[in-house]
């Protein structure tokens, strides 16, 4: 039984390419919400995740409870990047060591892992967790905005253990989280938790060479198993512009051009040739984490 | 030296048409902000205040470090009127009584005069005029978002005495207090409080009949005194029109229509046909309140 691949678990075929396309920062701003949204009305994309600390969260939450089959789980967010557009802790002053002297979250993650109690992380992302709840979002899984939770193996022991508590799988990856934070998660995990074999995300290396290339590439080579990308659609519209100043990377022209490759026929007609099978994080939860 | 008019104390001939053109709500949104600060940097309008507890807040305050000679004052605020894009107290947790199960601040004036401890009204107030000198911003004067200062008379006493201790003017006008909510201020000002004569703002029926037609009658008809238009100055874009969404009246159409009038030729044309006299609440607090 053991020898069961994660398709298999789910009840596809053994050699299944399954892919979990995945819209981050839903909540962050009206354009992204509207982006992401669409997209996700659409099929253009079968997920995303939101950030409960930011401005336009409201407006997600809204559309979560008008669509209850819509796949959102929640961006954990542990930071606040941009420059005239910020938010705080939604713990408010019970997490005052996850914000700086203006009560904002901090921009990057080397401040808050230098200031942030590890106890004010948990309260705080329960409070997050609480607060979707609240407004009637039902998340299918957590993530985390900018990495977060994956700063350091205390924190992914605490998001790891919210997502069995309130019983969603999160994105865990054995691959990146050894790469990229020197962490190895067999430690953490048990056989119950579900991971993702492979994740893709967009460097700015790739979208100087133009999102079609990289994502036709991603696409194109996609191995069986269970795949994600993470992107991020909004609008290249004068409030993501105004979101982003600043910030060469990730900015409204970059979001404009996931949503666009997402969106057209060329990546439809791809997703079709190489016989993907676009997955839910819900599907994964109701087939796996009861 | 009591029978000088407002406009002799300010060093205008006695019969001068003064006017503040001002612009509230800025800070709201992005929208607000561009609209409202390309009307106040091309002289189009004399003086705006700022929303402290609102997401875009920290935008204006950096225009106004960058243009000190800006004429900015704060929109003291205690409610959260829109659907899905709203805001708490900036006291946080210490203003509790001031917001909703949700954190945020009431929908109206009604709940908020039910429910908020006068105590915290204090508390957020001076809250939000710590916050925006905190962020480097000058207060040249003070009012308050949907009047929420101005709702019993206990209210305005806070409000008055904070404009005296932070030694600006704020808005206060003899009529719109007796008509509007009934308050005689006479009660409550001494002779070195500056009262502005007369108070417009268009309503619903106003902005029905067009804004050209409504303010050009205003202008047309001006009174020597200290006069004060009220105007409301966004974009008619997306971010305006969600931000608005659901509310006939003050949405994003009615705010563009007040930026097209005050950015117009006839405007201009108008006022200078009236020897009316653009003046800003900066120098009124230059000279008559040190």
């Amino acid at each position: 039984m053991s020898q069961q691949t994660i398709q298999e678990k789910l009840g596809y075929p053994k050699n299944t390419k399954l892919l979990i396309l995945h819209g981050d920062d839903i909540g962050v701003s009206h354009s992204q919400n509207m982006a992401s949204l669409t997209a996700l009305g659409k099929g253009f994309i079968s997920s995303g995740s939101i950030m409960v600390p930011c401005p336009w969260f409201p407006e997600v939450a809204a559309y979560a409870i008008a669509h209850p089959e819509a796949d959102l789980g929640l961006h954990l967010t542990l930071t606040s990047e941009w420059k005239y557009y910020k938010w705080g802790p939604v713990a408010k002053d019970k997490a005052i060591s996850l914000s700086n002297n203006k009560g904002f979250l901090y921009d990057d993650l080397d401040s808050l892992g230098k200031m942030a109690k590890l106890k004010e992380v948990e309260l705080e992302l329960r409070a997050q967790i609480d607060r979707a709840i609240q407004f009637g979002i039902r998340p299918t899984h957590f993530d985390s905005h900018m990495a977060g939770c994956f700063f350091n193996k205390e924190y992914l022991k605490i998001y790891i253990q919210l997502a069995r508590e309130y019983h969603v799988p999160c994105l865990l990856n054995r691959e990146a989280f050894k790469v990229l934070f020197n962490i190895n998660i067999d430690d953490l995990i048990v056989s119950t938790d579900v991971l993702v074999d492979k994740v893709f995300m967009a460097y700015p290396n790739d979208y100087k060479q133009g999102m079609a290339n990289y994502y036709t590439k991603v696409i194109s080579s996609l191995q069986p198993g269970l795949n994600c990308i993470l992107l991020h659609a909004a609008y290249n519209d004068d409030e993501m512009q105004a979101v982003t100043i600043g910030h060469p990377d990730y900015g409204a022209a970059w979001r404009q051009a996931d949503f666009d490759f997402f969106s057209s026929e060329a990546c439809k007609k791809l997703l079709a040739d190489q016989n993907i099978h676009l997955i839910t994080w819900k599907e994964i939860k109701e087939k796996l984490v009861k």
